[in-house]
């Protein structure tokens, strides 16, 4: 592959790409809801085969109904470089997590192509299934299938709030796909690159274009369940009651107060909680609710897990409350060698660029256990994610996969 | 009217209705859950007008979607005497919680009618729109529409958690009985009278059979929204954020300790909360939640509601709280000789009776303001009640039946 570096990008039509990518799911709110494995998903897979096709990439999947789509490069049986990210977005989520890594590996591709330039290895666009865990929880379900974090079949057993199960939802996507061959799972990678937005200020307030991604927080998911008793709301004395919701509210009043000041660097949130029966004039008799639990010190994180379990449990009385761990993911670090590619290629291109950790978790984490593997960031307005507020500039967009391009022309 | 005590009611028919009418709307856990306005109200609507037919009495009803069996009177342009509850339930309600009501009051008119005695006035067994308001918000709909302290637009306007109108549910109801004679909102009523289970232990505890209720301790409902900023779980630092749960989790721990034990008699709960985008790894930025607040004196009362405002708004920093008064209906009595006739003809059966205060709202609250009106307490198992378990025994069921009608019969 020859080592030359006035390949560009067609930066327009990634920016059109993303744009016409981020109609399917549109909430008319300028946000995008394309949940896992939805109908949405299924047209947002039909879209990126076809561009793909266009530009001679062949889709692929695998069982736990990850995306490929493939160049063909000089020594296909060489393991192959990947890059990519997701195309699933939050409930209210916005046009760029997930979707503008996918688009932007599919960029560069698709570039090579054009330039007649064959590489030495296949170069595959990945999209990885669920990595935002609203639909199905917990998250980034495919990239864990892949690396051998979880088993396809755990993953087949979970089920969304209207009982449907991920497995039947993967078969549904097959069915609808039926023509696109199956790969093995976890087949052997030689490198993984994700680019995708910040989701938080420093690039922004640094002034910087890319972020040379060092590591992923760690993270800690829980499922809390609080069981009190049921009982009518006018006629039970107050002292007689078993109430999750005041329980409940103890618990979340207590986590705030000792695990959310640990220090600065920790980060809690209880983003869902259930109500049971939910019912105005009803004494409810149970509360689950999900704790994300992060920290970029894997000791600290650690530390704060297990007070957290002490507090649930002591704060519940007289209700009844268990804790169940659902994710354990230790803070990682990238691999120095791409690390050190990505820098080159920003200075190259005279993109300012800095290093930093990530505080959301990514697809690329789970990767990192498979292959060398690590992340480009691009600025997104004001930090916002997760939020159809989300935004990043064309330039931005068009700098992380320019610099992606470049990473992949020189392996 | 003869004034004549011997007649008695057919316990086993009553007993056997109430187990029929239970079946509809069967959770299968001994439950029932038949919301108002459902398709399982209307199977229960075509029950009682069967049964009501059976023994000669007229289905009518009114824009406020209550439905009244009528035994003509010898007098039929006089005012009606009235008795009776409601057909609907909490989603995992029992069987008696309202149908005991409606089913005693059906026996005592078949009672008269098979007796081939002719009251002087109409006898009307009325079950009430929506007392419970868990699928409507607030309940006693249709009773406070027949008095006068709602109008039947706001009613109408107010939707269920799909987004279905009150509105389009009455008519849906109408449409399905449109046979059934439509008479006018508020119509005069000579007088009210509603048997029910207690709801509570008082009864059981004393050892009694038959409650005569001095009153209904008073009540306010309120809805509270709390409003933050939406942000992305792994990245937002904690200093940064205006997370609505935990705001929701202070006001809700403030709450409890403040109100919860301003005295012995106060009930406060929390038993609908609403989180949103309810995703485990987004920073809530909005929970609506209701607060249901009883005492039965009116001054504390008064105290407890303001300070309930107080501390809601206080408390939601760093996010914003707006607290909307849904439903204050205050402490009342029961007629004096409403009440002296029940006691009468509870002594004459050799029934063990007492005064007491109902904790529970009912729909004789606003009737209470609309004509005399009283209630008949009966036991339940152990106080339980909006409940799968809810249980009374078919002695005190086919009692509080009996007192009714003779109650009736001196009128």
């Amino acid at each position: 592959m020859p080592k030359t570096n006035d390949i560009r990008i067609n930066g327009k039509r990634l920016w059109q790409r993303l744009m016409r990518l981020a109609e399917i799911g549109a909430t008319g709110n300028s946000g995008v809801n394309r949940q896992a494995l939805t109908d949405g998903e299924h047209a947002a897979w039909r879209l990126l085969i076809q561009w793909g096709e266009e530009a001679g990439l062949r889709a692929s999947t695998d069982d736990a109904a990850n995306l490929f789509l493939t160049l063909k490069g000089a020594n296909p049986d060489l393991p192959p470089l990947m890059a990519g990210s997701h195309l699933d977005t939050q409930p209210t989520g916005g046009k760029f997590d997930g979707a503008y890594g996918v688009i932007a590996a599919l960029e560069a591709a698709t570039t090579l192509a054009e330039n007649a330039i064959t590489p030495e290895r296949n170069i595959i666009a990945v999209a990885w299934m669920n990595e935002e865990g609203s639909r199905f929880a917990p998250g980034m379900m495919g990239s864990a299938v892949f690396s051998g974090d979880r088993s396809i079949e755990a993953v087949r057993r979970v089920r969304d709030s209207d009982g449907i199960s991920t497995g039947a939802e993967i078969d549904r996507l097959h069915d609808a796909f039926e023509g696109v061959k199956k790969q093995p799972i976890g087949f052997h990678v030689f490198a993984y690159i994700e680019p995708h937005i910040e989701q938080d200020v420093v690039l922004e307030r640094e002034q910087k274009t890319i972020g040379i991604v060092t590591g992923i927080q760690g993270k800690k998911t829980f499922e809390i369940t609080v069981s009190g008793t049921k009982g009518h709301a006018g006629t039970v004395a107050m002292a007689q009651r078993r109430d999750a919701v005041f329980a409940f509210a103890r618990m979340a009043h207590m986590l705030e107060e000792q695990i959310g000041h640990y220090d600065a660097d920790v980060k809690l949130t209880i983003g869902r909680v259930e109500v049971h029966p939910n019912a105005p004039s009803v004494i409810p008799d149970k509360v689950v609710f999900r704790v994300d639990l992060r920290h970029p010190d894997n000791q600290a994180l650690e530390e704060c897990s297990a007070s957290l379990k002490t507090l649930c449990i002591h704060h519940a009385s007289p209700c009844e409350a268990s804790v169940c761990e659902l994710v354990s993911a230790s803070a990682n670090t990238f691999d120095a060698e791409l690390q050190r590619k990505i820098r080159a290629a920003a200075q190259q291109r005279k993109l300012p660029a800095m290093e930093m950790l990530s505080f959301a978790g990514h697809d690329a984490r789970y990767l990192a256990g498979h292959c060398p593997s690590a992340m480009i960031f691009i600025p997104c307005k004001d930090g916002i994610s997760h939020d159809e507020s989300e935004w990043a500039e064309p330039d931005d967009v068009v700098a992380g996969a320019q610099v992606l391009l470049d990473v992949l022309n020189t392996m």
